[in-house]
């Protein structure tokens, strides 16, 4: 739920008159997204997005994101567009933050996960790795096995105090599991622009079909395969935390369609599965420690990408997601 | 920055088919109101607002929330109009809460109140009152002087420690003016529907028009220049908390010429005037007494309100708001 920035009347008056959208008709705040300030835009012109972006995200990253999803849509790829103003620009500067407008998508994104919905995201990752291969830029991922060992430490800063409160044993459970997908992370794999964080709020269905993928600020240049590897963790587990291999074998099975994995890409599956689980573990439990109590965001369960860490550890190839 | 209650898609779908709406198109949680879920709907029929009503509405009130609504709509004030079912029924149940749809207004609410606005507010609740005069239902105002003395133990139960941490001398003198303003508090009034909460974040605005008025979730039947005396709180001190007698002058002087006041109301100005800071410096120490630590609702400072009932202590007539 995310509004952190208010925008006052003069200010987006102003705003959008850098812009040929006509009259402003309704201005809201949208309660999901929880990195941005995110408004539901009305205009004569039809409706659209307007995030402002908060600290956590680097604004030497913004041209990177918003040329990505120029990039993707312009290739059909159903995604925000970023709209630009009459000087040509698309990122600006609105009430103290750098601000863009991109188009609106249609859709629902799927509150339960069902098994009809995941052959249709795989069929839609792979679509973007394949309109990704040829946008020229490139961003590290920040998350990625390199931010791994620093997250932890942040995590751990109080001596592991505040993990073990929450799980006795996690803080070395999760440093042998780190130090392990660390020496096992494969060298080299097929490469290009990821989303890595194509969970199920970030995708919208209509009619049975993707209508739109969105929240590129995550996106960066890494292992296409590890991008599957997020959606395994993020669709694939029921809310009992158990592994539903049907849903994974859809997921995959569609993405394969589109885009052949290589045998290195399958072999690293496992290990590709326990870093995306780790990471996301690892965030949610630098979260959980650093935020103070009061603070006006969920604090989200690390335990959930633990208990999925350990599944992805006791596999061996990819047999254990049904292939 | 309110979404309580998640939907499911099937939920959602099974909802509207008992309505003639068309096809889903989207449905985004929206991060204003604080009381209930808010969620922007659009159908291949338009743009409409899909509420859950959370815990603190009573189910037994939404009648006659639903039929002002629509009692005021269909005499032309802009207020959301309840959407009837293919039953005809606007009120039905939905992810365990209830819920109903209303129409989609447009405009934007003045995060900055500005002179501008004042005068047109004014006019807007003069007009709220005037077509609210045949909406035959009555509801008593719970949040209304009856409300006071009780508001007022539950926030001092712990003997006022939270109240003294706030503000020392807060309880003494939150006591001294509720006995004042109660022993002073009109026995007759022209009395009538009120909106009750018309802060700034409840009232669009499009081109300098009062384009919305919306969350009737506190209107009741009292007297109507309570509502006026509610709306001198919010609209007409400044952010440094001292009162603006020019927005005073074009707030009142906007309602008077749609609607005279009587010898009577104004007389009562200044009491009416302290109830109305009382009772938002009452719900919001209360509602900071008893929110606990990191829940998710700002809490909001009662001691704006405090300034605004001492101000309105030191008026002797209406001459302290520009008349």
């Amino acid at each position: 739920m995310a509004v952190y920035t208010e925008v006052t009347d003069d200010a987006l008056r102003s705003f959008l008159a850098d812009y040929e959208l006509g009259e402003l008709v309704a201005f809201r705040g949208i309660a999901e997204g929880v990195e941005n300030s995110n408004y539901a835009l009305k205009t004569t012109a039809g409706d659209f997005i307007l995030t402002l972006y908060e600290k956590r995200v680097d604004p030497a990253d913004l041209p990177y994101f918003l040329g990505l999803m120029e990039h993707l849509a312009a290739r059909g790829v159903s995604c925000p567009r970023p709209v630009h103003g009459r000087d040509g620009a698309a990122l600006r500067l609105l009430a103290g933050r750098h601000a863009a407008i991109t188009t609106f998508l249609p859709g629902v994104w799927p509150r339960t996960v069902r098994l009809v919905h995941c052959g249709p995201v795989g069929a839609a990752l792979a679509a973007l790795h394949i309109a990704g291969a040829d946008y020229p830029a490139r961003r590290a991922n920040a998350l990625g096995p390199d931010g791994w060992a620093p997250l932890l430490a942040g995590a751990l800063a109080d001596d592991g105090a505040a993990a073990e409160a929450l799980s006795p044993g996690l803080a070395e459970e999760l440093r042998a599991a780190l130090a392990r997908i660390l020496a096992a992370w494969p060298e080299n794999l097929p490469r290009g622009q990821i989303h890595a964080d194509l969970f199920p709020d970030n995708v919208f269905f209509l009619d049975g079909e993707v209508s739109g993928l969105i929240d590129f600020y995550f996106a960066a240049t890494d292992f296409l395969a590890y991008d599957i590897a997020v959606c395994l963790n993020a669709w694939c587990f029921e809310t009992d935390r158990s592994f539903n291999i049907t849903k994974a074998r859809a997921l995959l099975g569609a993405y394969a369609a589109r885009r052949s994995l290589t045998a290195a890409e399958l072999r690293a599956l496992p290990v590709l599965a326990q870093g995306a689980a780790i990471r996301f573990a690892l965030t949610r439990l630098y979260d959980w420690v650093h935020t103070p109590p009061g603070a006006l965001v969920t604090r989200k369960d690390p335990r959930d990408y633990v208990r999925r860490l350990r599944f992805h550890l006791a596999a061996t190839d990819a047999s254990a997601y049904g292939l």
